[in-house]
């Protein structure tokens, strides 16, 4: 099976070393033989240690459109130009494995199509959490499973930087500067603490939960800059870890319209969020990634392991490309994945517990009128903590399941109370025990 | 897709009303159509309630013999007849999908092989750590992978007695009676409490992580009976939990023969052992299995979730069904897994930290004469504590890596010292830093 792997970084780097330095181990372990045919490279001239310049091609068009060439791996990124090439792979009837999770989130459903029509696989392992086995098992093992929530820590430099800050009570921006010094983090962050890459690989994992087609664009996210040491600090007093999570959750149906049945309804969204200290995920710290599946009939699963880095995002590619190689090989036809309508849950209808952080002037009847405002749009408080501050109190609430909307309005209403300072963190609460 | 099920106890039960009563949910998850066809059982007079009497029969024999069956699904469990009814599915060319891990344990490279002559799959995903996706990782996803250890909590019963007594200072009997009445553990909890169990689902793991062939009678077993709430203490007090672990290890090579290469050496085993508390398995509570898997390029991954129950080993089978109904259909072959010689690693040549928990006479002189048995056979002491008893003392110690042989050796050695009054818990301490 001769390979042309497309883009050099750090995965590149690392697939091209596996197969030109481990093809006997890999074919003696897999029972398939790889060859590496072609790399293509924005700048072939450049020298890159341990590959040799016969290999590289600054024409990524030609080395798809080979014919000596059976499987592709895309390892451009971003939407252009590797969606075409992906699209002219599939097209051509080559396989085509991809770590892009930008194009998946955007035309996954599509791209999957053409390969499908293609007869060809195209698989995407490594697009979502790294080395960690999570597309495979959500697309076979889980196949017949009636998925009801997806919830992964699915960005390391996030997770990172959250650890920090509760590890060492670093604030925000030290904790980033920290993460970007070591390489977790990149000089322009936003695709990572504004939740924009964790949203592409939401939907990711959304599509393959419910069989369905979500976009990155249909994601809600929130991003981790407004999380502050202090609200760090009280989620730890309070037994419980601050996460930036993926969430994808079944929540019924939508109402039967004239037609007939309703269709499954989904809620996808990225947000920070507290957990128990005691739920399986709070202990995946640093540049960790896992991924929590809970299904009607398997219950709670949990895959963990490296989110990141050139060399596991690399393994996961390999497992592919062997999977690719040997689909072609045999004429095996990968099984298509079911895709059916779904319905997005409207946010305002969403139910978690929520923390609250509110500075409220320090006067008599205050604590009244905050409570107030809460019982006013049925928000039911579970537990309060009051803290003076000298003129001022801070009050830290954790309520009970409430409505989305009614947290809204809640919010709303403090904020025109004149004894009301200022409302500093507000997270959901996730993963306690009545909201499973 | 004719579906055929042998054997109806809590896991084939729960198949079954699956089967029964979401066939269309099913199909359109997994774009496959699974018909149940017939149930062979034991008794077929006895009603069942949920399974129509026309489906029960009592010869599962003629079932997987009769031409209107495509799929065999064994939940029989057991060497005989399992085994029997297996080979005759796969040798009439019918896919089969078990859960059987004594079967695979004992003849598992050999029914593969049958299977590939045949042209059909052989699916086992519910024979190790029930819900958990863990043999197609191993299979496909890190199918190039230089897998290093395995490492699992897979044995729910004794995860649940080690658990108790954790969390709750029970006694080992205290313990397992508590399991006894919650159906955790068996009336004769043998299978589970001296390791057999785990030995077998050692051996698959190790089969398919190191691509040979690993029987259950070729892992040496200690179970969790001597496990004392004296050494469970003190695991606690020093940062450690005790769990049951199945452990397979990739240990360089054997000496290259005259004919060349050496074949890759290995250790598989089933011991309690000690791991730091801040180790991913250590969190994995109660009835939950979760299988640690490290490899070369892939780094730490873990698989967590339900590792037994009737319902979730159940949705692993059907995840199996799909997939091998799918191969049926599409005449697609599973890839088979190579298979090569092994050798085993010596016992006394493994190499880890040691837990010793020693009572002797408190008498001076007494830890010099201890201290130097350790030194004799160049077992190097991490750590020391000493309580004082009355007329004696206990010293517990905790070594840095050393021989097993060695370890062997001192405690030999200190039997024989006469200040020795009694030799307690001897476990083993895995996943610390210089072990890795």
């Amino acid at each position: 099976m001769r390979v042309g792997v497309l883009g050099c970084g750090n995965v590149g780097a690392a697939l091209v070393s596996m197969l030109l330095g481990d093809a006997a181990g890999i074919e003696a372990r897999s029972g398939v033989r790889l060859a590496l045919a072609g790399v293509a490279v924005a700048d072939p001239s450049r020298s890159r240690p341990g590959v040799p310049a016969t290999l590289l091609t600054g024409d990524a068009k030609a080395l798809v459109e080979d014919p000596g060439i059976d499987v592709v791996v895309e390892l451009i990124g971003g939407l252009e130009p590797a969606g075409t090439l992906v699209r002219s792979a599939l097209g051509a009837g080559k396989p085509v494995v991809t770590a892009n999770k930008e194009l998946l989130a955007a035309e996954g459903a599509s791209l999957s199509e053409l390969a499908s029509r293609s007869g060809v696989a195209l698989l995407y392992e490594a697009a979502v959490a790294g080395a960690i086995p999570i597309i495979r098992p959500l697309r076979e093992s889980l196949a017949g499973e009636q998925v009801r929530r997806v919830m992964g820590i699915v960005n390391g430099t996030t997770n990172f930087v959250l650890s920090r800050m509760t590890e060492s009570a670093l604030g925000y921006a030290e904790a980033l500067a920290e993460a970007q010094r070591l390489g977790y983090a990149e000089r322009d962050p936003s695709a990572d603490v504004e939740g924009h890459d964790a949203a592409a690989k939401a939907a990711i994992l959304a599509s393959l939960a419910f069989r369905c087609e979500v976009r990155a664009e249909d994601v809600p996210r929130e991003g981790i800059s407004s999380v502050s040491p202090v609200d760090i600090a009280f989620a730890t007093q309070l037994g419980y870890v601050v996460k930036l999570l993926a969430v994808a959750e079944r929540l019924g149906e939508t109402d039967a319209g004239a037609a007939g049945d309703g269709v499954p309804e989904i809620s996808v969204r990225v947000h920070p969020a507290m957990l128990p200290a005691t739920h399986p995920l709070a202990s995946v710290r640093g540049a960790f990634n896992a991924v929590f599946v809970e299904g009607a009939s398997a219950g709670e699963l949990m895959l963990y392991g490296r989110g990141a880095g050139g060399v596991p995002t690399a393994s996961a590619v390999l497992g592919d490309l062997i999977d690719a190689a040997h689909h072609l090989e045999t004429g095996a036809l990968l099984r298509p994945v079911p895709r059916a309508p779904v319905g997005m849950h409207p946010a305002d209808e969403l139910r978690c517990a929520w923390y609250l952080n509110i500075d409220v002037l320090d006067r008599p009847g205050v604590l009244a009128a905050v409570a107030g405002v809460f019982g006013e749009h049925a928000v039911s408080i579970r537990s309060m903590e009051q803290l003076g501050m000298g003129d001022e109190a801070r009050l830290v609430f954790l309520t009970h399941v409430a409505r989305q909307g009614d947290v809204t309005a809640t919010l709303h209403g403090l904020r025109s109370l004149e004894v009301v300072e200022h409302i500093g963190g507000v997270l959901r609460v996730l993963g306690v025990e009545e909201d499973r």
